[in-house]
């Protein structure tokens, strides 16, 4: 039996691990929330140390707190933004949605160190008081959710941004090295007229570019916090200036332009910037799953598929199958898009569903958020070194495939116009013949024209074909 | 039996109804989709008329057509922007998924009235083509999605953002009237402190005028048009200058600044452009719902619910229930909220799934993008019209709860501390008593300190509490 | 301007159409639901009338309605459920989440033409009066549901099973007349071991045959009626035996064993019946997805793809690329697949935000779910028509494809083990050898051996391969 | 460092950590998918072991197997089974998505602890090898999704079943025990006509008994194994009876009926089953989060609500508000079932993307259907104990609120119509009036009919009203 000390509060007496920072209602909730294994990424619990060194920083500097208590916490704030804590923190996702106990857990611990540092022992709740001074000026109501912000906002600035970058430096190499391989091109997944094959990565890569886009367009609200809202939005019990500095100090520590939100409740009643921010994660879980569909269905073979991309031997193959190789990136590229979309389900559900002054679904949607970013941008980067940089292309089939294509037979539509190459593109299928021999044949298409007018190297780009 | 001509095409001969302006293609696809009931809404129809004059006013600017057919080809494709030809466009949106069928219904109405507008009669195919004119130096490929980012930007512009200003200026309009009425806060859905009726309007306002916020944020990649990709986004067999004239035509005829996609390839073979406006439509759902529900919760009873809003009498009543007044506006408004939620996954799996040159889910697209915008206007506005500014709060009723609430007890955690007010509340509580009755018989308040501390008043904005 | 009629109600007087049967809560709700184009489908118009007719008769046999009312009222309702009145029906499904006013819609046309039935003209409410008569022993809160699960259920049975079935059996075939042509399989979109082409129709012919499966297995939830709970469930003012007379009338009249909900609360309330069959029809959606996209991937080419069958020219073409034939009916059906998905979603947020006695997202619900039923049986049946009958195999290429697949060598692991036959796996790709040539060069298998173990056609089974 | 030793497979040699029983398929997999922290749960691993042992044992007892490697193959994956090897599954989720890796991983552990049974360092990969004894007669592409239907299975029959009983059975235990208390019903959130306390729990009990039925529905299709269809589905390279053996050993060791899914492919390209539960379990969700709510309005107050039903004091507060009570295990539940639906629109997206043989979703697919599963069964269980059965009516606010209704009014319909129903209660409202009083000015009913007519008891029922 691990040794307890105990503690009381307001619905009595609770026994709690001796050497735990934690006090009772952290305590209680771990009993009453025994719901699956999620807890809370090193993410939040980051954003959980830091906003709290921001608070009790914010109120040291309006005269809000004893002036000797203000070291003391901070450290201890200080020490859980450094990860020092992580254990500290037991409770699942699953708990009030308003994520009061994993502010109430901050709380405790962070006086419990604090009232360590000053030389008490555990569980004595002075000097410093987990509510009425660690928690001074605040609220879970606020706090809560200017933590979900903090985490989100970093996890995107600093971890999905620049994870895409790395996959668009990828892509873009591929379509510069890449740039005068001419292909076929595939519509309706059909024969189609020539592109190149630089081409189709910059497509890709335009696509990763403009996810960045998106999410620094979805960045101003994420930046607005409703700190300062305290228990309703209105700020009750709070220094008027305290939102102001919060957002200063925060700012200061992160490089990310926090400000307040000019309208509390609407950040606290109602969480659309994460439901924004989702959206745009969903984006571009849609933009990777394609470029995941399309490695794959390029790369398909090694014989007898498409085959105009070789997948690199990553060493891992089937267990029946001897020597086989497969695309295990893009699967799990693929993989992490539909949890994505999925994330998006469950935040639209959740964000949908706040009450009046309180959303309490709040815990559920920064998971799904913080789980989107972390997968997305460890997901790109895998791709991009594993798969991106590693592919080749099979310059042998990729001529096969674009000489024998009768889609070519579309350059001769300014010359004779769409009706009669039309009969000979179906002539040519029909009997097997190049379009060449069934142009002639047709009597439409002078051999010497034919050459002249139906050359790839003219079809990838806008007006060269027209030319006489 | 309908009088019908025959005309011929690569498959065969085909017979149509003889006064119809379509062709083969049309007839063809109308006998071989019959799925559902679903058509395109008139906004899309408007965009392939407009799309359609661009194209031939920017073939003519270029030299790209014969001088004499280009007045006949766009006074056709203007009589479709004008909506007089929608009986002429019968097929549904489950039809081939790059949206040929419709691109091809424009080309042969548009070359039947051009030929008879040039004395032909309907069939001929000359002096107009379908093909070799009408889509000069185009394809379905690009032309399809250029119209589909036209309908959607003008959707957005002229219907939603205008609505939803609509609806944002009666919410304003409301919290500035009611800004003085103080009544109960509710977290959790339980009694908590004290806003103002102003304040909840405000934060419902400001969510509307975020997603409007989120519309525009959303528009530069609206406005970046594929057009010029033609068959697989290299632009074969179209003028070098096609997609800059095109764009300027149509951001001269509608207001709008469209421009060049720089990258035709992402334009086509993705639409993550749609799939990020969607998401913004979702967010605004979202926020709409929380409304909804806001709305109805607060106007529950008349008298054994919250009953702080009063519901209007728009008439409508329950079938059994006598004179029962119920929140008909909310649900529809809901209702439609749902409906976008859905749409949004119907957009996430369509553009999740382009492959390689195309993606073939763009009516689907298209038509949820329109329904939601469409719904989401129309729905803010009835909202607006006939719920918001229709709404009177019920003064006593709202007095009434917030005299009763124990949670006032909060303004007391400043001058006595967390612990001490916890006990007053449950003493209160337990013993049905008020707070300054439990507050002096537990001895930690004086009643005089009572009156100047506890003060609704004072309690609905940060700082005002914590003076003596 | 159309002549009208002034009627009275309880919030005073209302101009009507002359000519229309539909009365003032109908009038109004025109008025005020001025959202969207969409409107019920025939499957529920008729389902209302079917429902009170079933009403009126059972009423009629309690001896709840004077006897010279219940053949006016049967006939007028007979007319709506012959789709003989869709006109009188204008509401949008936007409208009172509970259906209320589409059900006053019904009463008010049912009990003006029942009176024009007796002389009386419109708008007179005797003696015929729309609650008291038409509506008797109902509220719109237990008849809306019901015609819900009236309508679905005859969709379910009547029309999506009976679609699935005539997709299987075209399945079925194909998989019978090609049972013995051998082909190459794929796993991870890589060359795999043969399999046969039989056997991949079978495949996808099973998923369907589950897909009717799992409709038969929600049926007997959908089958329980909630009529009889009136206002909230309780059955006030309705007749003890009313339930059960009407489900023995309904299930009469439509051969569906149709039975009272023993919690009517729970049919009213909630509507987890139509959540359920929505995500039945959810994997359907999700089983026709992977059919459209095997054989779009399957039909690749007509050259340069993988060739295997061939896509039935069905006459529509490219705009531009002239002669081009595209897996069209895949599209059309892989996007109603997208539709159904979304719809899911709907269907879930709407069925999730029920409260209390009253589920309001009824309308939305409906919607949602007969349009997933029309457009998957018409896509079925399109698909079965115009695809699957009408592909063919390419019996050269699918030979051409097996004959060059590097994965034959699985077979020999039996043999050799496996870390063998990776090494002649890995030599035969490096060196462009055949497995043959490479298995000799390394020693590990004698030619005759090879000849012996490596046969496609015993592949195909299990066992086959494992004899010396 | 810690020690490692060097193995060699076909890709090279690469560095183990020294004490581990995985093999080289697996290092080379822990560093090639850094993605994500989420690994496979319980459940799935021990699904693993039970499957590798049925395997062998199959295989021992058709001879496929040297009788001296059967003992100490099961031995080494009975471990497994019993969660001894928990550590040596390092893999996340992200990986290829046939779960090959897994599939390796378990192989490798188990040759690697079978040979250290059978006195063999690791690493020796003999006498025992993890493809051609471990692995053998298999593929991961036929063991990883019947893995995924042995865990699932057991999940719903061993844990969601039973817990949903046990929700159940709590809800149904305050239907009977308050059945006899009258209170004002809602719809539209709006007063309605009475029902009993009793009658809304029975309605929720219904639900949930219902969502068991949903799951049994499901268990057909979902007992359908794979195994046996190897590679591609063919069966190649197993023993003809493996299918039929291994399913009998798995059906006696879980007690759950396992047969062989008569199509392997359908097991193996798609997996309808997985979407076709999860869609169960959404329904689940969507049932929850409809009591969820609906307890968290009737407890709304305590003293500005409905405060129908009092919440149990859980003594976790708010950080700000002293002495708060929440509804906190209805927000845990709720935010579970807002999980759950972005979890079906994982797996639908998951599902419908398989390819030809191989859907390459697994993984995802079985994270989120048994991470659904597992919640639901968590959370029903903690609002069973920790909210239904801790809840207390509030009867003298139940009294106040039914004796207030104005929607009493309905029972006078049967005796006086509903026109003037409709006066006597729109009178009262206006007036401020009591029904009696309302129904007495106007003439309509006398006030010994009114007593008789309008009683609460009699409207809980059908057809007591409506006598004389």
């Amino acid at each position: 039996m691990a040794e307890t000390r105990t503690e009381t509060d307001s619905l009595g007496t609770i026994d709690i691990p001796a050497e735990r920072y934690w006090g009772p209602q952290t305590e209680r909730a771990r009993r009453l929330f025994r719901i699956g294994a999620e807890r809370f990424p090193p993410g939040l619990v980051r954003a959980v140390g830091l906003h709290k060194w921001a608070c009790v920083d914010a109120n040291g500097r309006l005269g809000e707190l004893p002036a000797e208590l203000v070291e003391p916490i901070r450290q201890a704030a200080q020490e859980i933004a450094d990860g020092e804590r992580d254990a500290e923190f037991p409770l699942p996702v699953w708990q009030t949605g308003s994520g009061t106990q994993t502010n109430m857990n901050a709380n405790e611990v962070i006086s419990n160190r604090a009232n360590e540092i000053l030389g008490q022992p555990l569980g004595t709740r002075k000097p410093v008081h987990p509510n009425d001074h660690v928690n001074r000026g605040q609220s879970s109501n606020d706090n809560f959710p200017t933590m979900m912000h903090i985490a989100a906002a970093e996890a995107v600035s600093g971890r999905l941004i620049p994870a895409l970058g790395r996959l668009h430096a990828a892509l873009w190499q591929r379509s510069q090295e890449w740039a005068e391989i001419i292909k076929i091109g595939r519509t309706h997944m059909m024969d189609a007229v020539p592109v190149t094959l630089g081409q189709e990565f910059a497509a890709w890569a335009q696509q990763v570019e403009l996810g960045q886009e998106r999410l620094r367009a979805v960045m101003p609200r994420l930046l607005m916090l409703p700190q300062g809202g305290t228990a309703v939005g209105t700020g009750l019990n709070r220094h008027p200036d305290f939102d102001r500095v919060f957002c200063e100090i925060v700012a200061d520590r992160t490089g990310l332009a926090f400000a307040p939100n000019p309208n509390k409740f609407e950040g606290m009643g109602a969480h659309d910037a994460f439901v924004e921010l989702q959206g745009a994660m969903n984006v571009i879980a849609v933009s990777l799953n394609k470029l995941g569909n399309d490695i794959r269905l390029l790369g398909s073979g090694p014989r007898s598929g498409l085959a105009e991309l070789i997948v690199p031997a990553d060493g891992l193959s089937s267990s029946i199958m001897p020597g086989k190789t497969n695309p295990t990136q893009a699967e799990a590229l693929t993989m992490v898009c539909a949890q994505v979309m999925g994330n998006t389900t469950t935040v639209t559900v959740a964000g949908a569903q706040g009450h009046l002054e309180l959303n309490v679904f709040k815990p559920v949607i920064i998971q799904a958020v913080l789980q989107s970013a972390t997968l997305l941008a460890d997901a790109a980067e895998s791709f991009a070194e594993h798969m991106v940089l590693k592919l080749e292309p099979n310059r042998e089939r990729i001529a096969e495939n674009l000489a024998k294509s009768l889609m070519l037979v579309t350059a001769l539509n300014p010359h004779i116009g769409y009706d009669k190459a039309v009969k000979i593109g179906k002539k040519a299928l029909a009997e097997n013949l190049t379009l060449r021999e069934a142009a002639e044949q047709l009597g439409f298409v002078k051999p010497e024209d034919f050459d002249r007018w139906v050359r790839p190297e003219t079809m990838i780009a806008p007006g060269a074909s027209l030319g006489d």
